[in-house]
């Protein structure tokens, strides 16, 4: 039997276990061009809450009743479809389920050589996120600040190290001592403020006394705004997410810095996802790997076993109990 | 003698004659390096007025008992400075004054072939500001819809009919329906959005059919709020001003579409301003005078006759009054 995540009702705050229902039936079979997977890996992602609101993103809102949407990865059991064979490891936008028959070409066959996790973290959407938004939109030059909101988040932790090897002063925000602590020891972080202590905008100006060149914004809310008093002239904002607001029952209003500050200071705010980069997938993930393997990259990843439990870490997620990237081992 | 307008007091709303007061004082001499400048027309511009903020923008603010800062056109009355000669026509930051003493590297001598209106509007700051964020920040295809606000205005005006040149629809928001009639009759504005005639959402919406790929901002406020629901993927938001919060005595929330949709639509929002492109301007100008001359552009002066009546003049730009580029003619 097939095991799949329904969502039960649109949360309108906080998502919780509460908002999903399991359902079972059985798996299918493949036909021509198809292919039956397997999932081994769920990747839980800021974006998975932001596809439940009403109002659509860049791909539709998940419905209630309809199964939760979710990249994932897998084996492939049973093959219709040229190119693929039983035993491949695949990924894409398997959903919440322990099995899938989907078509071939809405996967991606990756590399064994790779361990899964780093293929669903660095060497994956995560670290392609981190790579392509920080190089091709944050375009950082060595000497420069970079600030990165969530920095011990799957992107954050990665935008940091990767600005790093760039030869960039990094400054990272998260919530809490431990993590920030693991940002400036383990990941090589010049500075980190934990924004839940309070006067975010002092600790930020203290940790930034050259101001900040590049933003690499996860978060919106509070560190956005400050962060755009902090930026220096024809400075760069990176919008990759929305984290402090994915969750709001009312939306905060936006940045009062928007737009004199963008006029005043020259800067530049643009928003990407990774898919506009897709071509340049291959290069990007063979830096990546050539990264991690020297060393320069560390991976971190936080993981949960078990498909039953992937409702409440979605939900602790957003309650920020992860380090770096977070999947359900299914 | 000569005559000054000093900021009196800081304004802390709306700006008027109560916060300036006339001075006189002997009119000076040049020493080597400088000329002395008889002021002829001078530009009213919204961007006197957050000048006047205490927050600095771009430059230093203006100070209460400090001369009025101000971009102005005159003529050389006496030259110490080589390669400026009585006669000449210079322009530069000469500020609220009818004479000025001022080393002539800070002036610009411009072409008497030229009206010096046209060189203070269309072929000066106005015309430069309009041509380059448009064409160098918003980048406009032919056939793309490009919306701009305070379209009736100085920049507004000018950008509109660039947007024209290029193959573009084009879409302007003006305060009144005369305005609008202006920009859809004699400027070639395929629609005009009369924003205070209410519903400034659905008007806009209608004058788009399309969506909105360049938005030209002058104004921020409820009409960029808008234009980012209007923007289509991958739309650029050109930062150019202000003018809904400048005389505001407590600013307004930013945009609440800031950063969601930036990442949604991938919208790339940038502010500039004219200097930066300092090192293109003969170009520029000389494509703008060709334009002028082909009659693909049209000029729009606003000339308020008398020094006298620079700050009632100043307080009238944000009433509204003036279409396309406000002048005392000194």
């Amino acid at each position: 039997m097939n095991r799949q995540w329904i969502l039960k009702e649109r949360p309108t705050g906080m998502v919780g276990p509460q908002h999903f229902e399991l359902r079972t039936s059985p798996v299918g079979t493949p036909a021509a061009g198809e292919v039956l997977v397997r999932t081994t890996l769920l990747s839980l992602d800021p974006a998975n809450r932001a596809w439940m609101a009403p109002s659509p993103t860049y791909k539709a809102p998940v419905l209630p009743g309809e199964m939760m949407h979710g990249f994932a990865m897998g084996e492939v059991l049973e093959s219709k479809a040229e190119g693929f064979a039983k035993g491949d490891l695949v990924d894409g936008m398997i959903g919440w389920q322990d099995h899938a028959v989907m078509k071939a070409s809405d996967l991606t066959k990756r590399d064994r050589r790779h361990r899964p996790e780093h293929l669903m973290g660095v060497l994956g959407v995560t670290g392609l996120t981190a790579y392509h938004g920080l190089l091709d939109v944050g375009m950082p030059k060595a000497g420069e600040t970079v600030l990165v909101s969530a920095a011990a988040g799957a992107v954050g932790s990665i935008v940091g190290q990767i600005a790093k090897i760039k030869g960039c002063r990094v400054v990272g925000t998260a919530g809490g001592p431990e993590k920030c602590a693991w940002l400036t020891r383990d990941l090589g972080f010049d500075a980190a403020v934990d924004y839940k202590a309070g006067n975010v905008r002092r600790a930020l100006r203290e940790a930034c006394p050259n101001g900040v060149d590049v933003y690499f914004d996860n978060t919106g809310g509070e560190v956005l705004n400050v962060a755009l008093f902090l930026m220096n002239l024809k400075g760069r904002v990176v919008c990759c997410g929305n984290l402090s607001q994915y969750n709001a029952e009312k939306p905060e209003p936006g940045p009062a810095a928007v737009p004199g500050l963008l006029v005043v200071k020259r800067l530049r705010m643009e928003g990407f996802i990774v898919m506009d980069f897709a071509d340049q997938q291959a290069k990007a993930v063979a830096e990546l790997a050539g990264w991690l393997a020297a060393g320069k990259i560390k991976a971190a990843e936080d993981i949960v076993e078990g498909f039953e439990n992937a409702p409440r870490a979605l939900a602790e997620l957003f309650q920020g109990r992860n380090r770096g990237k977070l999947l359900v081992r299914v």
